[in-house]
């Protein structure tokens, strides 16, 4: 027997408007009643592994213990567990690249194996369905203290499709500046990019300072502030958001909206020159809805 | 005293936009603190009994003993309880029809009681809201060991209301084919169909197998797959789905969409004589959105 | 050390789409594994302080003993911590009047403090986010007994902002009459109003008494029952609902939606002069859908 765990940390695309969810949780109660079911969120847009990949990284630092299921996409790729922190947690999901971030920012990946042992799956009446008859029953085994190597085959981590990580580019041949991207809009519509205070120090960023950001066709100054409620009506912030990343930001308001931009869109940040004032500052609102 | 239980599988129309679905598991918390709620789904449309009822059958064979809650178009009809599978469970419900298919597949009913003992059940301080006043607190009473009886009047579990599960027809006097009905759409669109492989079996139905599908004005072929990624980009294709039923796919996209299809929609099915190739399937495009 | 408590009950504007609200429930999981998150729900409107106060209110007088997390528009403003019961609850949120109610409907407030002890709170990579860095941690250090003085700097609850509850206004100078308040707009579409049996009692209001009910321009009488299934087809009538508040109600179909209203809209309400009959009963669908 392994390690026994008592946590699911359950992060998905399968929404809540019908029972998928559900029957996975039914599942882990009647099999292991003893672990409790976290959802982490299961609002990942349908089949967008990159959302589902980042949305891991974001909470992976903050699970417990126990068993990470993320499921996203997970129709056509073959199922795989990881285990990482020296057998503290074990991640499972799709072999898509969905997990590979959270597993690096976990520590790496220990022992790694194919799901392929059907004795620890459920029997589908017809086509099988992975949440249900391949995931909910492998996380019950591990909370009950099935080893990793008794649920398949052993592979080399090595061997499993790695993740994508966007990284930023300097702008070529246009002085100092870098070409980001937008990682994730929140619910509040901040717009988060793949950006840290270290990649943009060079140029002395300090609250107060502007930067000058092209999102498309719309160029515009933003100012870095502590907190979105520093800003002014309509003006254009950016913030070290709470995972350390430059985010835009406007006061109550959608700066995903207000800028035009969705996810994995891309944003070129430059330093403003000295006396530069930016047109965007003085008249936002004619560039404030693009015509579309 | 009955039997205890320890879980208490919840689906309902009541949606989480408020805190309805929340203030009964408060009470259930608050009366029997050993108790855990499994959340089915609470995205059943609203009045929607049909659907709240086929999405209970689906889970049902997944829940664990105890109370199994479903709280569909609730207002009006009393509150019964019904024991299942000699005491394992016991399922609370309106008596609309909603319980009638999941107490089917359970085995059928034993005892039933009307729940009119409002001894068990929460003052209201103006209207009785059933999910608060009459389902929430019987539940966790049920929890915590109080018998069935005690509940409210035994009645013959053949004077509630049946559910009404829609049969397939053969079509009349056109040759073979049969008129199905879309069951269910999930959350990617596919359509579920209420044939099993058994009820086209006749036909001879295997992988590649190809059938003619009419719905409304739309005629088009599809093709018997494992799983949707199988298809080809913008064609249609059928699975025995994971309750081994019929179901229409296409590959990451909606076959709901594709065929403007809604729930409780007419289908009707056909074998392909030999040599029919289906017009539908070399010009997809024209026949992808009809005409509204 | 504290009292213990072992469920937390949990409001908020966060939202499911992403994992804000799976952090905190990870966090609470890890730090305190004996206590369970009872999510009342996180659908409130972003910065919609006035309706996460009004559903806590409705919701608080069902929430077990312990912790009762609340955050919306959390964003700004300085946490606190009050005590309630007798030290039986303590609830946590921003000091922006949401909590105001809620607390007032559990008995007044006692101990009360600020949470700027940053040793139980976690510390963030760039920007605070409350409800993952302050609040999730409170609440688990609540949970393991850490006494409320611990958190932070004790106040005067007298020096926390207060709610705001609105209430109703007598017409002035056209007789009879009162200005209501639509509270709260439920998921069916039933328009709850500020107003108690109390307020309308010198009418002498009984089942099937009407009442005349002005919104905005649109003119209509609407019957007291004891519940909307006893409305004909696009009646309004009025229910006394589940909290004692008189409700405006269809049968089946979004009061809201019939008669044009938005939460915090004006409603005045006036006893029927006898004989009257009101034009609205007799030509309901020319009303129904006033032009926008």
């Amino acid at each position: 027997m392994g390690r026994r765990y008592d946590t699911i940390s359950f992060l998905s695309d399968l929404g809540i408007a019908d029972e998928h969810v559900g029957v996975v949780k039914a599942i882990v109660r009647d099999m292991a009643p003893h672990a409790q079911v976290v959802d982490l969120t299961h609002g990942i847009a349908s089949y967008d592994v990159r959302a589902g990949s980042l949305a891991l990284a974001r909470a992976i630092g903050y699970v417990p213990s126990g068993v990470v299921m993320a499921v996203v996409d997970a129709g056509e790729r073959r199922a795989v567990a990881i285990e990482v922190a020296d057998g503290e947690g074990v991640v499972i999901g799709p072999d898509n690249g969905l997990l590979a971030s959270a597993i690096s920012m976990a520590g790496g990946s220990g022992r790694a194996v194919i799901l392929d042992n059907l004795e620890f799956q459920l029997a589908s009446p017809g086509a099988i369905v992975a949440s249900r008859d391949v995931f909910a029953p492998v996380a019950a085994h591990l909370c009950n203290g099935v080893d990793l190597a008794e649920l398949g085959t052993l592979v080399d981590a090595d061997e499993l499709l790695p993740g994508v990580v966007p990284l930023p580019r300097d702008v070529e041949g246009e002085g100092d500046g870098v070409h980001a991207e937008v990682l994730w809009i929140d619910h509040a519509g901040s717009c988060q990019l793949n950006i840290g205070l270290d990649d943009v120090s060079p140029w002395g960023v300090n609250e107060g300072t502007r930067l000058e950001i092209t999102a498309g066709d719309v160029v515009r100054v933003a100012q870095r502030v502590a907190r979105s409620g520093a800003l002014g009506p309509g003006s254009i912030g950016f913030v070290v958001d709470g995972f350390g990343l430059l985010t835009l930001v406007l006061d109550r308001r959608s700066a995903a909206d207000e800028l035009g931009l969705a996810t994995a869109d891309q944003v070129s940040v430059r330093p403003l020159t000295e006396g530069q004032s930016g047109p965007g500052v003085s008249v936002p609102v004619s560039l404030s809805r693009p015509s579309t």
